[in-house]
């Protein structure tokens, strides 16, 4: 975002194993857009291990090339944990150990009925010149502060911890320190987001076509991932910049249509929950090759227990014949995977369990169990709302693992009841 | 690793997308393990946006701190795609249309079917002096150019063909050109990893002090995360470095006992998975707080249908009398949540479907739902493997939202599992 420029920033995560990846990365996008509401765009994202001289090199550099730094991780207490030590040393700094550090930390440990040991007190070691921030969470404290026209933050790297902190610690600070630099124009950028589900991201690509005007300042981004395609739009959220997003944003979706599934931080179980409560209903699954997934997604959701009543992961063909009433000779004619066993499975659960509307999926999640006739990636969802509202869909993934292949058959079930429920409910 | 500083190494990704993250990274671990093999170490990852100056500032500061630079993505057809000019410009060198890297792409491309369209005619502009790498998966080519005493890798992004261009193309060059420089040893590498479950890393700390002797180059790393505690022992991998890891990775092993669940690529559900096999038993599973997590988890493990019998979701009291015979006078005596009802769940679960043990967990996952003697992240196990061995044990897991009281409810759950299959096995 060139319009932006001024107001640049990069994070910095701290600890060795973070090298070596496996790990969802969740921090970033929550550090992104907040930054960005302020006018300032995440341009550099370093990772570095546990040894200080090089945490102190990254962090040189970072003040070089970014106005703003925010650091996560290595704020805990053992020896290995040396961002306060780095960024110590890269400012020219002590280390003393503070009391409003020292009182927080001491004061959530005693509500856990702790005290703190010897080498926690460490955490307690704050950089001369930087101001404490609290951790309404663990025991770590955070801290801030200006260091040759830099403001830098370092954070516990625990999203749960890091989150509270950003929101209540590091932004009113930040905010008050661009304020400062009035020659410094910070534009807010807003980014707008729109989730779809269903189709790949080069039919998302071509209906999005020519959306943005010669030269616009705004920019269209386009992202797949297994589960879904998302598009964002990001661009200048001052005078006339908020209107031009939504009006693109309002556009997007009409080109779209019904493979958009939510916006902004909406997740399939999220809208899926919304529209059940919506209608007052009541969900039960009965699960084959996703093996609880669906049951686990939904029910990470806050409050979904007031609409998922229960679920049979039925691995075994005794499983659906006992639990789901599906019959022995239909299992044996048609094969577990199939869109009538789907669909036996489906009305099988909703009678058996007296909710409004059954789900069912039965596939070949791979990389074993694959035949001509039936490959991996074959997957059936069966949907069972009452006798003469039912039905069944059959979808091929190709090109993916077991897991992919899981997460996209319950991303497909999902989405075949929000479709479902939206047009039950005459919406 | 002190004794391989002189072969350090920096991955740079490049894309404005990854800057928001969001998505599992496994080209590190890939990367990090077959460069430490070769005696140089990961120590540096850049990420950074689509914007050409940026990319070339990056590519620069890697240049300066590291002496192997693998950059991925930023390879493809589209303007977006610019790794090909950042390296050209960094290194001052021009770009031109390579025959090998052209004649690959359109081979690729006539398998398919296909030809080249005018976009991907700027997949074969190469730097001048680079080596042109195929692709033996897609249509992008990459390259290494040895470039002011650093050697630069640049790949495409996508695992599945950056991996056998990092086997086939990368690591051969690299290695006959270390083979050049007698003068700085190359010592490779190498890792072991020991997974724990069910202590706090404070714990797993205390038990491991003074396992290295004063002064050894081997490292300790403890990384805690929701689901476990790792310990990692890096050091040389060469002459009596092998043994002496070795060695120590035993004493560790002792000094943490029960507590390791697995080794290396291990997770707790392939282990779980494995003792069932070994054991040919079968399982059922009666989640309630986790939701199908336990399933969902089992299941990720290929062939685990040969074990996984079933699994019940009892989400609501009515599933939990319908389908796992709970009485309703359990329920209003003890609660949903109470070891009472975790036993009799294990126990309803196994007898309806004949498998050898079932296991089940019952607890309050929050935010909502709490009580003062029944607070969130009060959770119950049962475990069943017949009249006689039955049991539960009860679990308070503090400071973690929902879904972090879900992983830690189902890694608990597998583990009592896990420490039940290896005393029944007799082993």
């Amino acid at each position: 975002m060139k319009q932006s420029k001024a107001w640049t920033a990069e994070t910095i995560a701290i600890g060795s194993e973070l090298l070596l990846g496996g790990r969802m990365d969740t921090n970033s996008l929550f550090v992104a857009e907040r930054l960005a509401a302020c006018g300032v765009e995440l341009r550099y994202k370093s990772i570095v291990g546990d040894e200080l001289s090089d945490i102190v090199r990254v962090l040189k550099t970072a003040a070089r090339r970014a106005r703003v730094v925010i650091m996560t991780g290595g704020l805990g207490p053992t020896i290995d944990d040396l961002t306060r030590e780095a960024v110590a040393q890269a400012a020219g700094v002590r280390l003393s150990r503070r009391k409003t550090a020292l009182d927080g930390m001491v004061a959530r440990l005693a509500a856990w009925g702790r005290t703190p040991t010897k080498a926690q007190f460490r955490q307690a070691m704050i950089p001369t010149g930087a101001e404490v921030l609290a951790n309404p969470v663990g025991t770590a404290p955070g801290f801030t502060l200006i260091w040759n026209g830099v403001f830098v933050a370092a954070l516990p790297g625990v999203p749960r911890e890091m989150e509270p902190m950003i929101l209540e610690g590091v932004l009113p600070r930040l905010q008050a320190w661009i304020g400062k630099h009035k020659r410094i124009p910070a534009t807010p950028v807003i980014r707008r987001v729109l989730h779809t589900s269903g189709v790949p991201e080069s039919i998302v690509d071509q209906r999005l076509e020519g959306l943005l005007p010669q030269g616009s300042v705004i920019q269209l981004g386009i992202y797949a991932s297994p589960m879904e395609v998302m598009v964002s739009l990001t661009g200048p959220g001052k005078d006339s910049g908020v209107m031009t997003i939504e009006r693109l944003c309002d556009e997007a979706r009409v080109r779209l249509g019904d493979i958009v599934y939510g916006e902004e931080q909406d997740t399939m179980e999220s809208v899926v929950g919304r529209l059940l409560t919506d209608r007052q209903m009541t969900l039960a699954l009965a699960e084959s090759c996703t093996g609880g997934l669906i049951g686990h997604r939904l029910t990470q959701v806050p409050g979904s227990s007031s609409y998922v009543d229960r679920g049979i992961i039925s691995y075994s063909n005794r499983a659906k014949v006992d639990l789901l009433g599906v019959s022995p000779d239909l299992l044996a004619r048609h094969g577990a995977v199939s869109a009538e066993v789907a669909a036996a499975m489906a009305r099988g659960i909703r009678e058996r369990s007296g909710v409004s509307v059954g789900l069912s999926v039965t596939g070949i999640a791979g990389p074993g169990g694959g035949t001509d006739t039936k490959p991996v990636g074959l997957v059936y969802v069966g949907l069972d709302g009452g006798p003469k509202d039912a039905f069944t869909k059959e979808f091929r993934f190709h090109g993916g693992d077991r897991s992919v292949i899981k997460q996209r058959s319950s991303q497909a079930a999902l989405d075949l009841l929000r479709r479902w429920l939206i047009k039950t409910g005459g919406g």
